[in-house]
């Protein structure tokens, strides 16, 4: 990699290197103490009911910015940015199936499309870190495991489904520290939604994630689990849309807000 | 007034009395301890516009609920009500003209219809009261100064216009409890968003209010803004759509959520 640290840190020449495709990787780590979100991009079509639905679902479903139809300027949360060139991987997926990952959508974007950007969990996983409190399955490098659960979303339109959760395994002692650190954070899926007992919730073995890596809870910890960014574009999926454009994993869209920016207080 | 007190305490047992017509009256007071919320129900071919723009603007227009076109069931904080009959007293306005006052809207319902439920200050005052902090327009039994500002809402499709505020006179010793406590409701306006310079946002004279009564600021205290639901009915009306209805002033729809519910932390 042949960029400086410094245009690492900053959103605007990030996005810049993701723009003119010199860099293409996932953003973890990148642009630190900035807000970066997930992507969803529907038709019109299909956009009341889609922005509905995370209206009535804010934790899984936490907007940052929604975009009108057939603009590509996130005016609220990166002013300068083209929604179009600026995220590192996008994933087409037509009817429901994925056909291809692109590093730019310029070709097929049209002024049917509406772009939903939602909150994603590394704002209060760096809030929890500067908190002192240790992510595990970032100190063994593993992407966290998330698990679909028997938490029905609140159906709106022709969306429904349920929650997918992504599990953190947390020091017992540090669990109330944890609550009230994410509860000032609704805006990127906020407090967590359960704790401790995964077979409530429908998750029948915590070895077994639906998506992302096994993550051991050790006896000290216990099993800590928040809405999960996956749950809008799986939802979103199950309904087929004859087109629907998201992020890769992992490669999010990079804004100009600042994670404590999001606090609510 | 013939119903006993418990009937004007219980949100189901008073919408009970609205939908009947036994009881037409402003809401304040009432099934103290619950949500009230503000009401405009647009046509679906403005839904998207006016959803999205109170996405963007959650401060004057916090949004409770948002019901489907066509159904009048608010299943998320009223299961058992009908927004059709249960709001004390309506208002019909006809390409942005107000037409008619009703206590019922049956017969104009149409499938076309979409309902959106914004929550009310009443939920952060009985909070304010009850940490303390005495609102004088209450002791003087007036209704809140509201002024027209000089702070843009983001628009959004064919919505747009200036934020409209709500005033109260705070006691200068009180202020940071005040915007404590409120800091603590987004969900019903939330954090005040200005604090005691009135011209800064564009108000030429406390002592004469755009809407509501006049409201003397003493010596000791200092005005304090907070966005007021005022502002989405306004936006809304500039558009002149064909047909919008909402509550008439201070006629508030009920719901059966306690007002702590909707405090965020």
């Amino acid at each position: 990699m042949s960029n400086n640290q410094s245009s690492l840190d900053n959103p605007s020449d990030l996005r810049s290197l993701f723009r003119d495709s010199k860099l293409i990787c996932p953003t973890s780590g990148l642009a630190a103490g900035y807000v970066q979100t997930n992507l969803a991009i529907l038709p019109k079509k299909y956009a009341f009911d889609f922005l509905l639905f995370c209206q009535r679902n804010p934790k899984p479903c936490p907007l940052i910015e929604v975009i009108e139809a057939g603009k590509y300027t996130p005016i609220q949360s990166a002013p300068y940015a083209d929604i179009r060139y600026d995220v590192p991987q996008y994933r087409i997926y037509e009817n429901g199936t994925l056909s291809k990952e692109v590093d730019n959508i310029a070709d097929i974007w049209t002024d049917e499309l509406v772009t939903f950007l939602f909150g994603c969990s590394f704002s209060f996983e760096e809030a929890l870190i500067e908190s002192g409190i240790n992510l595990s399955h970032f100190e063994n490098k593993k992407n966290v495991s998330m698990f679909i659960t028997n938490i029905n979303t609140i159906p709106a339109g022709v969306f429904s489904g349920p929650t997918v959760v992504s599990m953190r395994a947390i020091p017992r002692d540090k669990l109330v520290k944890t609550i009230q650190v994410t509860s000032r954070f609704p805006n990127v899926h906020g407090a967590p939604i359960h704790i401790g007992n995964p077979e409530q919730i429908g998750i029948k073995d915590i070895n077994s994630p639906d998506f992302g890596d096994i993550n051991v809870v050790n006896e000290d910890e216990v099993p800590v689990f928040w809405a999960c960014g996956v749950t809008p574009q799986a939802v979103a999926m199950k309904s087929k849309p004859p087109l629907m454009i998201t992020h890769s994993p992992g490669h999010m869209f990079v804004t100009d807000i600042k994670n404590h920016e999001v606090a609510v207080i």
